[in-house]
């Protein structure tokens, strides 16, 4: 992924992401007001810092994970660099209104191109499998039979699937560095994941 | 990108999406119960068909442009090869909920290594730009400096971008063959586009 800047370009680039620690900024109300706060490491509670919740934030470096609840459970949101200015910016499903992020933590992902994911038809790594190296906006497009994967085991770097194509619908975070990259059941994806139901896949961008 | 199917793997893949025709089953009730049609070309007017609206549909190949109202315009949802059993599927923003989809065509594709997207930080192909030939979840995270674009020039391909990171939000369809790939205003990215925010954009993929 690269984004060249041509003849003509009017400002230069800023420095990689990568050079920056992880850093976001949230404040309790919509559109950046209220109370303001930042984080460079994991919020296991909003509460214990005064916020009944997140409603805005900005990624100001690296990539984070969003919870619906304290302690890194419930819905998870993947916030890449950007601006926040409201729950929709950030919540997944609009089928599951709960306009709520009370922990949240950086996402340590691998190189784009060495990032590596399997998947299996069946739990347990059982099945029939495949390995995507790459973003993939649609799983039917690549032939895959389903519309669900059974298991997940991550090869490398941190990886975000979604319940529909194009990144729709609820999202589940795996991370080679969490659960040793083995995600053998749904249970495991998080506990707001019912259902298997997965029909994008994409790296996570830092 | 591609799913590669490993020793043990226990069905073949299917052909790929570009052998079939471009094709579209839609119901006029969610979760694929109703009224059935399928096309196979583009559909103006679902009420010409003896639909009110779409409420659940599936692409069996190649990629479509779905639109809140008829005629193709309103509020643009690209649909790429899978399963949509609710408006939520397929819905890029929860702030603006309006469960229609009333006319439909397919998009034209290039391949992915060829697409190729320029952005200028300013209308009329004017100010900072850039140019892309991979998916991008964050434009902030590859150096654009900015929460908006101005106008974009489509080189090759068809593109989404996307109002805010991790391609949530109202999305907006680019194409190459279509304005002559021409995108000078926000105006021009469709009828309901009201600002610039963009902060995500991706090939479509067929």
């Amino acid at each position: 992924m690269r984004l060249r800047h041509l003849l003509g370009a009017s400002e230069p680039t800023e420095p990689p992401d990568s050079l920056h620690p992880p850093q976001i900024v949230v404040w309790d109300e919509a559109f950046f007001q209220g109370k303001k706060h930042e984080f460079t490491a994991d919020c296991y509670s909003t509460p214990e810092h005064g916020f009944s919740t997140v409603r805005s934030c900005k990624i100001e470096s690296g990539a984070w994970a969003g919870f619906e609840h304290c302690g890194f459970q419930g819905q998870q949101f993947v916030l890449e660099r950007g601006e926040y200015p409201c729950w929709e910016a950030w919540s997944g499903s609009n089928a599951y209104h709960v306009e709520r992020m009370c922990s949240f933590r950086p996402i340590a992902c691998a190189d784009h191109g060495r990032s590596r994911l399997m998947l299996f038809e069946q739990e347990n790594f059982q099945g029939k499998r495949g390995e995507l190296s790459d973003d993939c906006p649609s799983l039917p497009a690549l032939g895959w039979g389903s519309s669900a994967v059974g298991s997940f085991f991550v090869r490398s770097g941190a990886w975000v699937c979604s319940q529909y194509p194009g990144y729709r619908g609820f999202q589940y975070l795996l991370e080679s560095d969490s659960h040793a990259g083995e995600y053998k059941h749904v249970r495991e994806w998080g506990s707001h994941a019912q259902t298997g139901q997965v029909q994008s896949i994409r790296r996570v961008q830092q």
